[in-house]
């Protein structure tokens, strides 16, 4: 079935220990849909400056993305983060920010799109995600990502749009503080209470825990000796966990545990490189024989 | 088979965002034979002073673990440890620590031990623990705990043990420490690299990872949305672990990774109240429920 990502594409530059990389292809949008595209047919909608380069628009469509949705914007410029790792590398510290093209974009889904089933709504204002996901009434789930400025300065909004949704996802250190608990499963209980129906929670390195109809799920996160770069690990797990769905059509509790382990998986290849790199280097049987060295590390 | 625990017995003050309690029973030879008085016949080496209460003794005795090495040192006093607990409660703020009997704690393994097939040495100086196993050659697996103290002035000492032993069990601020990397899979590579045979880490609420012969295998944390007191979780999860080794003999990988679940099934009742009162309030058989449901909850 189709999977439609809403979201940001961006120009990133990154310092990690491992090297410094500028105006490399990121965006949750980017991400999204390059890792989402292993999966199923995906549909972007975003928006980018005059000053976007036309190789990344090639890279997109190479992967077989609807790019119907894709704005240049003229006379615009491209959102722009710039960050910086160290020690553990597991929270990103924001050196710069130009909003650009972003700050004003209000999506209107295209009337392409708006037999989308699945809807991932990366990380934005939660204003703006709840009136993308009023537009599309007849998909099947639709899932949103979040992030500490919306909890911050947003709370009633944000409530107010993971009402809407069937999932949220974000991570660890969001879910506590939304869920006003230090401890996380209180929190993850709290969100369900609020009207959350599924809650999927990333820990980085510690792997991933989610929450349906007062069940849990965990899983640890796939080891690997050297990360590279964890710009993006968060979008393409979510991109993992949507793909599978999106591809099974399958929004069960059991084919939720597969398609947590699939995210799984598709983080850590991304983090192995910097920007998109990694995942553009694989194939989708590279994803599915880690899922099978995954299964045999964490079941018994 | 027979489990023999080496380590100290203390009367601990606690503080926790759920309570305070004075004088309990703590140290990590009471927690570990408490906790693998489920699983298997435990045996105990330590040492109490003559203001440890008799009813501590007696409770020790009412699990039928085997105290011909549990020397009560005339004139001594036991070892008292004061700590307290906040926020994520991930972190033990030490307020006092009064060494008394165990500090110069040499033990010595009483004939009636000298057969033990599993043996436990829980954190202490390397060079103890290294005396300890080299009084049992014809043990069958022998595992020992350590901490940053010991990782940061006895570090050759530390090496030195590990090497002697079948395995170590530490958390992952010391597996980063002593393996020398912020990346906890890479240090417990370079722990292999050192000599250590089977690494076991605990992450406390991210659950725990081991490696053995260049296999990894991890589980997350037991779900839970209260934590009372996380003093013993460490020693209870060694206790799970070791316990169910021992009752079966078999240090295979297949049952290494049943024995972590077991660990962590055990781990998680402990912090469900102060000291051993959840412990000592529950059977087997809520162990085995609890490792059931655990198992709905990380396989799919």
């Amino acid at each position: 079935m189709s999977l439609l990502v809403v979201g940001s594409i961006a120009l990133d530059t990154v310092k990690t220990p491992f090297g410094e990389r500028a105006d490399i292809l990121g965006g949750a949008a980017s991400f999204f849909s390059v890792a989402a595209s292993f999966f199923a047919p995906v549909r972007l909608l975003g928006v980018i400056g005059e000053d976007f380069p036309e190789c990344h628009v090639d890279l997109l469509r190479s992967r077989g993305i609807d790019l119907r949705g894709l704005e240049r914007r003229s006379g615009g410029k491209t959102f722009r983060w710039s960050g910086s790792y160290e020690g553990r590398m597991d929270v990103a510290t924001t050196r710069d920010v130009k909003l650009n093209v972003l700050g004003d974009f209000k999506p209107t889904v295209p009337d392409a799109y708006l037999d989308s089933a699945f809807v991932f709504l990366a990380n934005t204002d939660p204003v703006t995600q709840a009136h993308v996901v009023r537009q599309i009434p007849g998909r099947k789930f639709a899932m949103l990502d979040t992030m500490n400025l919306w909890i911050d300065t947003k709370r009633a909004d944000l409530v107010d749009a993971l009402r809407l949704v069937d999932g949220v996802v974000m991570n660890d250190e969001e879910a506590r503080s939304l869920g006003g608990s230090s401890n996380l499963i209180f929190a993850m209980n709290a969100l369900s209470n609020l009207g959350a129906r599924l809650i999927v929670v990333k820990k980085g390195e510690h792997g991933a825990v989610m929450l349906r109809n007062g069940e849990f799920f965990a899983l640890p996160a796939y080891p690997l000796d050297a990360v590279k770069d964890p710009t993006g690990a968060g979008d393409t797990f979510a991109a993992g966990f949507m793909g599978h769905l999106a591809a099974t059509g399958d929004t069960s509790w059991s084919n939720l545990k597969r398609a947590l382990a699939y995210g799984t998986v598709t983080a850590s290849f991304t983090v192995e490189d910097f920007s998109l790199d990694r995942l553009l280097a694989i194939e989708r049987a590279d994803l599915d024989r880690r899922l099978a060295a995954f299964v045999s590390m964490v079941t018994w």
